[in-house]
């Protein structure tokens, strides 16, 4: 099912016009307001604004109840097309610098305003009709944002809103915000012992515990056992290489800025790789190929880098190092479809392990129009389009396709879902590429006995490791399901007198290959089940007189009242792990 | 048992006598000619010469000839010493500049000198009594050399030779050389597609195959197999530091030159690590340990960095990107003994696994005499030794202890193994240390409720992988055993018709968790079982008309003339790994 773009939504106008609203109420509150800029975004909506005195958090409800007045006025939203001089003549009157600034900018021969009661704004469109259909909005937060996001420009004060089509919309998304305030990654990830930061090692460089690489060794070994069934393979790759390599990939010239750069001492310099396909072209073209053994299929979960700006790093959603379960498909051009095939299975199936909802996807296609500006020949273009779209459909996927949104060598597939707080996260990409095969002169033999290039696919499948975890730690609020527990019983034996028999546990828990802790502290039982709540272990198993004289044990399953004897030759049956 | 050390031995002896025998043939070859230094080394000795004219590996038979008649003459090696002015004064008449630069740089009162008929040498020795007792040698290479191995100094000729105390030894050692230029794994490498090096990537910078990075793996989760039973846990971190960590733990300091650094957009100056304990104190020091929590065990197979210079480079025996298989343990000093066990314990498993034979250790103790040179207390330091001696004992090993040869901030252990061609390696090293937890102040709180500090210990296994597999690979000619083995079986069709049955035994293979390719290329029989061969695959499984009608396979052994029938529904009698 083809879906309708966010953009061309009631819900996206709602938000464009509540910012607007947002605007006329900030002149309410400083008549020497400067305005800049104001639009939707994926859960609401922001305005930047330059005010003449400070705002805080404090005046928000003086700006909500402006707002609420023009809303319940039901003003008309007027639209009208002015020609460029015209536009640049009214803003000018206005004195508002930074709308002569973006009206400066712009080459349109018409602009677009949007006009309510007194206030005129530059503006795309599209918005509601009435300022009345903004049925329910809430501010949110005041933030600091550089003009024109650059750092040496000046810094205007940007107010967070969001906005929905009822009140009952509004309060589910804020009850939602309060609950994924209450699972922050940030605070459950120390609080688990999963990962920590350091001050000498560096922000962005998250540090991982036992705990926490069990998580991502567990994640990483389950996307392996989907991929292995597809026949890929692994391979390994050093995390530095010289810059002629990026040179060649073209990477140098787009990216130098964000590439973490070592001199050596005989002068060569080195990159640390920001992504792993140029190491991998270097594998695939160590001999020559034919058509008989391709695909070749090279799997890599490994770390890359970016020189992230620290005010931009946060928590596990964006860091400095990052490892990707990365993969890249050298393959002819007839079995493009069957690999997608493949990484759409696994896509599946990983979403679908972990709980994430309403999988979609939004394929990022050529502008027709414009051939010129895509690399490869347009009969492979349009063969790989017509496969995506054809494989959306065979999926029954919901789907949205973007026109001109393809990179310059090749098409995408974004997978989105949602996860337990309804958010929706884009987490696997798949890309097609042609670019590279070129760069690099990746070919193989064909049937005829030709040279003819490989299309190479890039397919992580849970992206980021360290953002995937950071939304699934939220999702999970750290109860993470016995497959994927770093601990996944604690015994407890109620005094030191039932220790050994703890270690006779232990030892059938080992055997079962179960992952867990003999928590033998001097606290008491009481002090130690709540602990062990605290961590989130699945199931706590007591042992006292009872149980050693009927050699059982007494489970407590996580969030379950009700406690239950098990045989201690029958404990398999408890960690059934599905 | 305790050993005798190298430069204790007979053996030595020889070889030091060899080289000042090389250097008056060298002299008889070119009047001219100025001497340098002449030591022995681990398999032989070399001299390092200025000719006035050319030498090639063509003049080593004249070399050897005039050595012969030398050795021949059975000449007295006569030892004095003579105060610093006379060994001067003697030097500088012989026109020998090399000889001065050294006697200006010894600080020493008196002045060693070995003399052999016409030649004194500047020498500490020790030596044979006479030219006689050098009962076979043979001059092997010729090779540039600067002198002092510093760039920027003068470039000499290098001869290499190797000596022993009889011909039988030296027959032996000359076929074990000849039978390593055959295993190079330089060549095997590529050979048997197991690794590459990529001109784009750099050198020094290994790229793993598919096939090669089962190797790697395979042994990595074997040792991982043994760590994990003595409670060892695996953490994950980033390739990347602040240099304020490597400042602190004094690494900054002392290796700057041998550093990869970065400096980022913001200014920071990062470092590619050179070794992973700095980071793994930082995983340590999240949170305060009692001393019922300890030892803590922290496992991390990942990769370091140094900046080697390109002249360096050599295969997978010196690289840039070092793959460790790293530990740290913090401990209490109660618990070193028995910490040192669980490694010594898996050091010999895996050594007895891949077949090195004859495992030795060499104790590296602090100088007793100078107990200021070295951090922590003097009963600590007592203790740890005395457990090291009684643990060698125990173990019964043999054992070489070095006093003077520990670290500033620890005693340390190496593990020495003789490979198939009877090469002896240093492979694995257990290295306790005081310094980085007194630097990074990692502590436990004791049973007293007193803050004590912990003791840590570095144990590599493999140490570096590129380097154990450089050894491996020779070791095993590439003829890997089973269970190593990257393909474990070729199945090969007898043609087209029996593909089908060929993939029926592929799908029992999968189940069985055997690695295998199905080789359906349109090439005849032979030229597949000869290429299978080529590519030292244990188990060749040949299909054609007979198997298919019988549900059989026909199986190769590899090395083995005859072949064998087995049912389908028996071949995991085959693969029966041990």
């Amino acid at each position: 099912m083809k879906n309708e773009e966010y953009e061309d939504s009631q819900l996206y106008k709602i938000r464009h016009t509540a910012s607007h609203i947002l605007a006329m109420a900030a002149h309410e509150f400083d008549p020497e307001v400067k305005f800049a800029i104001g639009p939707p975004i994926e859960n609401g909506f922001y305005y930047d604004f330059e005010f003449s005195k400070p705002l805080t958090e404090d005046d928000l409800g003086t700006l909500e109840k402006s707002m609420s007045k023009i809303i319940q006025a039901n003003l008309a939203v007027k639209h009208e097309m002015l020609s460029h001089k015209e536009g640049l003549t009214r803003i000018e009157k206005e004195d508002q610098p930074y709308k002569v600034e973006l009206v400066e900018g712009i080459e349109d021969e018409k602009l677009g305003f949007y006009t309510i009661d007194w206030f005129s704004d530059l503006c795309k469109g599209p918005h509601v009709s009435s300022t009345g259909e903004v049925k329910a909005f809430k501010l949110l937060s005041v933030a600091g944002a550089y003009w024109r996001g650059d750092e040496k420009k000046a810094m205007l004060t940007r107010v967070y809103g969001t906005a929905f089509g009822s009140k009952k919309e509004l309060d589910a998304h804020l009850a939602q915000l309060e609950e994924a305030k209450k699972r922050d990654h940030k605070k459950l990830g120390p609080q688990l012992d999963l990962f920590l930061f350091s001050e000498l090692v560096g922000a962005g460089l998250p540090l991982w515990t036992p705990k926490g690489n069990i998580l991502r060794q567990t994640l990483d070994d389950y996307v392996w056992s989907l991929r292995v069934k597809k026949g890929y393979q692994k391979v390994e790759i050093p995390h530095i290489a010289k810059s002629d390599l990026y040179k060649k990939s073209g990477h140098w010239d787009k990216f130098q800025e964000d590439l973490m750069k070592i001199e050596t001492r005989e002068g060569h310099t080195f990159v640390l790789k920001p992504m792993n396909c140029p190491h991998h072209t270097q594998i695939f073209a160590r001999k020559s190929w034919s058509y008989r053994e391709l695909p070749q299929r090279y799997a890599n979960t490994t770390m890359v880098y970016r020189d992230e700006q620290t005010g931009e790093l946060a928590g596990l959603s964006r860091v400095r190092s990052i490892t990707q379960d990365d993969a890249h498909v050298f393959c002819r051009p007839d079995q493009v479809k069957d690999e997608l095939l493949a990484v759409w299975d696994i896509v599946s199936e990983l979403y679908a392990k972990v709980g994430f909802k309403d999988l979609s996807v939004h394929l990022s296609f050529r502008d027709p129009n414009q051939p010129d500006k895509y690399l490869g020949e347009a009969r492979v273009w349009q063969k790989a389009e017509a496969e995506l779209e054809q494989l959306a459909k065979q999926k029954n996927a919901n789907y949205v396709v973007s026109p001109g949104e393809a990179a310059f060598y090749g098409p995408k597939v974004d997978f989105m879902a949602r996860d337990s707080l309804n958010r929706q996260w884009q987490l696997a990409t798949i890309q097609l590429d042609m670019n590279l095969p070129e760069r690099f002169d990746l070919n193989f033999i064909n049937s005829e006995g030709k040279e003819e290039q490989v299309i190479m696919i890039h397919a992580a499948i849970m992206g980021s490791i360290e953002r995937f975890l950071s939304v699934l730690i939220e999702h999970y609020a750290g109860d993470f399901p016995l497959w994927l527990a770093p601990v996944q019983a604690k015994i407890l034996p109620i005094s030191e007198k039932f220790i050994d028999y703890g270690q006779a546990v232990a030892t059938e828990l080992a055997n079962l290959g179960v992952r867990f802790e003999l928590d033998d502290a001097s606290e008491t039982l009481g002090k130690r089940i709540r602990n062990a709540e605290n961590q989130k272990v699945p199931f706590v198993l007591i042992v006292g007189e009872k149980e050693v004289a009927d050699k059982t044990v007494t489970v407590r399953s996580r969030g379950e009242v009700e406690q239950k004897t098990v045989k201690l030759t029958e404990l398999g049956n408890v960690f059934s792990i599905k």
